[in-house]
């Protein structure tokens, strides 16, 4: 086990019908900033539900952040927290209104005049040393954001992440019945995205990290049992709860913790994202499988483990093993109804040179758990997506 | 899964030789008190090398805290506390220590003369609303304490579980090299007290908590697997980086939350050591395999699930399989050189009758996760333990 440092302070409050509970942690001093996305907030009550508790508060709307949440729509909402004295942020909705929401609590504390260079730089450098504190009310099970620090903001052609100590949400509300009302699309999405956050830090290579990675491996477990089933019965309250458990489980530091981690597979999907518009959780289904066929050696051990514990494959044959549980993972994604090849999604070979200068242009060109994914690497793993 | 409220912002700093980096996290600018147990921690070096790393801080030391740590002897720290003006404390030690070190935190703070009712009443009946922060570099993994809240402490002849809000340590130091010079028992007792922590908070009834139960049961093969092997093994880092990792994940609230759990083994466990001294895990190894022979139709569903998951057995009548879960966990146990029964450690029916007084006197009268373990059936599960 590689040595690590484990902190999250994030408190978590689960459950049915709690957001009257809010007053205990949205202090009633400072001026609130409620931000959310599109309209579904708006439409099946949760915002109603949360300004209605919140009445007494000074209480400020911020709507519209995008999925794939846009650095300058992020940046109107700083000039509001600047203009009305905001003390406190509660983003409701998914990743993409809690990760934009991280950036607006940094962003909010900047004293330059470049402020795309917390994006390029990091805060640090950026000379940030504070970030107004935030809560979440999530109604998207997916990204994890609820109970970790970081963050993706879109810029340009770019995807950019933003991590700081600085953060972690206060608190975060998960209540399964408010994510009842979610497209079958997004709940899919939410469920790919959830299961390859797990495998991007757990098929890496061995390090007798026996906690981590049983962990990762009964998220998947639960996630392949759940997955179809929360889709088809939206409202089955347990399915939903522990689909909204793993999700946060996968992405707050616990599995990650003292363990190699590889990341090629986001960093090229976000690329997919950027420049032909495919939702984050798609561009991860897409290029998982044809990852895993172009790794497969330098990822044996554990694509072996994977395939004995989690799709508990009966094989003698190593190499047969290692394609069934492969193959597995692709099925597994179109049962949820997305599709995994390049194709599907009309992009074709002579796309490739954008995505690759797209990670060239970031510095992309040593990726994965050995830093040895060259952008030669990254378009055979593109070919074999197609 | 029940609702629930998760919150542990311990910070956890992991792995072998990181000792130099607690001058980041103990403040420079209070007077600091070390605390520690017996003589181990000055034999085998591991308080000089705290002290020599905080050499330029202002250092007061107590040692002596017990196994299963004494009122009287934490109130000595006490007065060491505010005799120095002590701003913070650091433990140095295995569970007693961290556990007495929460209780000096507390009752540092403690303004009345009746110091005793923190233990009868709780830290907020006895009109204590902040604790003296704390850290710990942990020397015995076994307890959870330090990514926990919570403590036991003897008084006459009680154990008293004293929690709080306020007594999450800052930061833990968990470098699994700094227990490799333990006598085996203490080793073997870590092993069993971890695993009944898991199998409290596990072994109930079924409540769709499918991450909680899959990392319970992950945490429980573990321990299988590499208990033995880390008795014998002592210096082998990444055995006993896992059963230190594992021990910390048992309790900090994780497998825990959303589920109901049962602590009758322990409150039963805390008479026979308050009365007749046997070891705590010891304890809990006597009482674990009776109380699941006397509770297996209460425990039914989870029995089962504890015998395919955990142990893999094979069999087609459910009796047949919980008989043999039952029986492979006393195996596990006593295949850790620790005996299972109270004869081997000549407690005989006639003692019996201290025990149940002992739990009427705290009111520990309906126990366990369906709150009817009566003290008749207390009496049964010792009978069952002869």
């Amino acid at each position: 086990m590689f040595n690590f440092d484990f902190y999250n302070p994030t408190r978590i409050v689960f459950g049915k019908n709690r957001l009257n509970e809010l007053v205990s942690f949205v202090p009633k001093d400072k001026n609130v900033l409620v931000l959310y996305g599109g309209g579904s907030v708006k439409k099946y009550g949760t915002l109603q539900k949360v300004t209605d508790v919140l009445s007494g508060y000074k209480v400020f709307e911020f709507g519209g952040i995008e999925p794939n949440p846009r650095f300058e729509t992020l940046m109107k909402a700083v000039e509001i927290v600047k203009k009305e004295n905001i003390g406190f942020l509660l983003a409701v909705g998914g990743g993409s209104v809690m990760d934009g929401t991280k950036f607006i609590a940094l962003a909010s504390k900047y004293q330059g005049n470049k402020p795309d260079e917390i994006l390029y730089q990091g805060y640090k450098s950026a000379g940030i040393s504070e970030a107004l504190p935030f809560g979440t009310v999530v109604t998207l099970p997916a990204t994890g954001s609820e109970m970790n620090s970081g963050g993706v903001i879109s810029y340009g052609n770019g995807k950019y992440v933003v991590f700081s100590p600085l953060t972690f949400p206060q608190f975060s509300f998960l209540d399964p019945s408010l994510t009842f009302t979610l497209p079958p699309a997004q709940v899919a999405n939410g469920v790919v995205d959830t299961y390859v956050h797990v495998l991007e830090q757990y098929l890496t290579y061995p390090v007798e990290a026996r906690f981590q990675d049983r962990t990762a491996e009964g998220i998947l477990q639960t996630l392949i049992e759940i997955g179809r089933k929360t889709i088809d019965n939206p409202a089955d309250y347990d399915l939903r709860a522990n689909l909204v458990w793993n999700a946060t489980m996968a992405l707050n530091g616990l599995i990650g913790s003292g363990v190699p981690s590889d990341w090629t597979t986001h960093m090229i999907g976000h690329e997919l994202t950027a420049f032909f518009g495919v939702d984050h959780a798609v561009s991860l289904a897409i290029i998982t499988p044809s990852l895993l066929n172009i790794r497969k050696d330098k990822k044996r051990e554990k694509l072996i483990q994977y395939a004995e514990r989690v799709w508990k494959i009966d094989e003698k044959d190593d190499d047969k093993k290692i394609e069934l549980a492969i193959n597995k993972t692709r099925e597994f994604f179109e049962s949820l109804g997305i599709k995994t090849r390049l194709s599907d999604y009309g992009i074709k070979e002579p796309d490739f040179d954008k995505v690759i200068k797209g990670l060239e242009t970031k510095g992309m060109t040593k990726l994965s758990e050995h830093k040895d994914v060259t952008l030669e690497i990254s378009r055979k793993i593109l070919e074999n997506a197609l």
